[in-house]
């Protein structure tokens, strides 16, 4: 077999780049190593920003984006007893769009067909060969056979444990991560949620966050120690815990119901420069990883997509190699701004061990600065939102 | 001896303070311990928030000040290779004065005799007694001879070392503190300043400051680690390494010339909290210190003085009781957002020992997103000039 770009992992990140380049006639085909139900199976975040809209916008791929994405003007931060309401749209005339990453998973996933975007899913022993040179190729199984994709380019899309980062020579990448002494338990229930926005809570027992899939369905979320266990948080004891930390007045506006998912994640912020090493490029969760809170995630998947589509089409369809060139670097600045970010939300809102009387001083000291200055709203807005590509 | 209002230390704060009760009719004695030269002598920040500046122009000690004071539009951040710029006086409409601690305080000093406001120096052995009823009263040394003054209120501007914050007894009041892993070595020059505005300095090898005193004095500054000696800083070694600090651009602007003064300071955060006990008031470096960075430490004193000189005129001219109960509060909610700014800046300018890699590419990602973001660079400014009191 042979393509133009050979694209490993079909998630969001993968299926968007697909897409964009087939939009430009560019051949691709995608590798992924899971089943379709498996990769609509991960739950992750919910939030897009406009850079990412965009992109499913200018693909025509948003019809139910369009009726079924909520639009969120704005979001609050709490400090345990006030709501610091973050108006997103009066700060930057822009909004964000609550809808499920799975939602834009299965979006792009029924479009590929109708436009040519071929998928192989449950690819066995991915694996990649030469991508120093100009004829990378990949091997994998496929219903028991080995086969080989050639291509011009390869592009990881295949998350932080897949085989693509992993296929740059030691010597050639340099690792920068950041593991957070504290993990999420969320739970997604089928009950109205507690407000229309996002609430970030940081209360004096701990992180809380109150996030939503639709007007029915919430998504709830309380900072645990490492070494807690979901066995240990029935319902109950989640809810209990969440309606103190939202503090008063979002907490008495909680709807309780049944759980029908509940898992505890580790928070991790991870960068792996650079982003493109010969004919390999990595996009998305391969090359960085940021804590959820802020919701970063996706989105930074989404802008390197944005980048490495007009560098490829670039080099496609009007032999510009510059794109191609300054890939790494482009995205790089746009990812290290939204891991700062991340990290920054993710120190303000949560408790530490070993945080110090002084340093929780700080973190009050520093919502009562944003609830008073509207620059500092401002700037979280901008981040909130998105920078600009 | 009788007064209503006694002051322990006659540095910038206890004479501003002096004088702006003095201003209502109050009456004011100050006792300090030290003689004018030794006040004088302590060589300390020279850049004046307005909020500082409007307290001297309305008292009208403000002739040296208007004549030599330099107002100060901006300042910048450099990372190493690039100059950002803090556009203050675009981004706030308002700007800063540099005019040094000493200078103040000498114009203070030199205003007292004629305005009434007494101050006692070099007394011996201060102490505070019934500070927790109506009456309490200091006791001390003058000539040899046993004082004793008696008054209304006594107000603690005698420092980090005085005895009016160890008069206030441990059981009530609690202590924030950070102590930051090195120093400030800083020489005081005769050459004309590198820049006509501040430049702070993170680059690979350390934090470095370019400051002035006026337009031939220049006060420059380079991190050190906590076990440096100033002998092991000969001239010329300060000289090298502040150029290379600096970055070409603005290195290559120092001028040399024999340090007359050369000291390593150490960095701390620390508040105390309460502000107030009973009869006693604490206001400036008594109840707080911040790292140098952002020369918030006379600033914030001068923010507490006009909160007390308003109280305390309240108080006895108005027989206004709520301002005296507010003090504490007040002045605090102030005071932890400056110490948030100054340990904010402190930690984005320099290098940490431990600090990894991914926190050294937060810092350059932070000050990128502060050279493209404007909301980011007012956040910066509005905190440089002085939160509104």
């Amino acid at each position: 077999m042979k393509t133009q770009v050979a694209i490993v992992g079909a998630g969001p990140a993968g299926l968007l780049l697909g897409h964009l380049l087939r939009a430009e006639g560019i051949a691709v085909t995608i590798i992924e190593r899971a089943s379709p139900d498996y990769v609509l199976g991960r739950i992750r975040a919910g939030v897009l920003e406009r850079t990412t809209t965009d992109l499913l916008h200018r693909l025509g791929i948003d019809a139910r984006l369009n009726a079924e994405g909520l639009p969120h003007d704005g979001f609050m931060l709490a400090d345990g007893e006030r709501l610091i309401r973050i108006d997103v749209k009066a700060l930057t005339g822009r909004n964000v769009t609550v809808y499920g990453q799975t939602e834009v998973t299965r979006d792009l996933m029924a479009a590929a067909p109708e436009r040519g975007l071929e998928v192989i899913y449950d690819a066995g022993d991915v694996a990649l060969h030469d991508i120093e040179g100009d004829a990378p190729y990949l091997t994998f199984t496929n219903d028991g056979r080995e086969e080989r994709l050639d291509a011009r380019f390869i592009v990881g899309c295949d998350g932080f444990h897949g085989p693509s980062r992993k296929a740059i020579p030691a010597s050639v990448g340099r690792t920068y991560e950041k593991v957070y002494p504290f993990g999420w338990l969320g739970i997604l229930a089928d009950v109205p949620p507690c407000d229309h926005e996002l609430i970030y809570a940081n209360h004096d027992r701990g992180f809380a966050l109150a996030s939503m899939r639709s007007e029915t369905r919430s998504r709830y979320y309380v900072q645990v120690a490492l070494d807690e266990k979901v066995e240990d948080w029935p319902d109950d004891r989640f809810w209990d815990e969440l309606i103190v930390r939202l503090g008063p007045e979002a907490g008495g506006r909680v709807t309780r119901g049944p759980s029908i998912e509940k898992s505890i994640a580790p928070l991790r912020s991870f960068v792996f420069e650079p982003m493109r090493h010969g004919s390999l490029f990595l996009a998305g969760d391969s090359a960085h990883i940021v804590p959820p809170t802020g919701a970063k995630g996706l989105n930074l998947a989404a802008s390197d997509v944005a980048y490495l589509a007009e560098a490829l089409t670039g080099f496609f369809n009007r032999a510009d190699h510059d794109g191609v060139a300054g890939y790494s670097d482009r995205a790089l600045a746009r990812v290290w701004k939204a891991e700062r970010f991340s990290w920054q939300l993710t120190t303000l809102m949560h408790r530490f061990p070993g945080q110090t009387a002084f340093d929780r001083r700080i973190q009050v000291a520093e919502l009562d600065y944003i609830a008073r200055s509207k620059a500092a709203r401002t700037a979280i807005a901008e981040n909130y939102i998105g920078l600009p590509l």
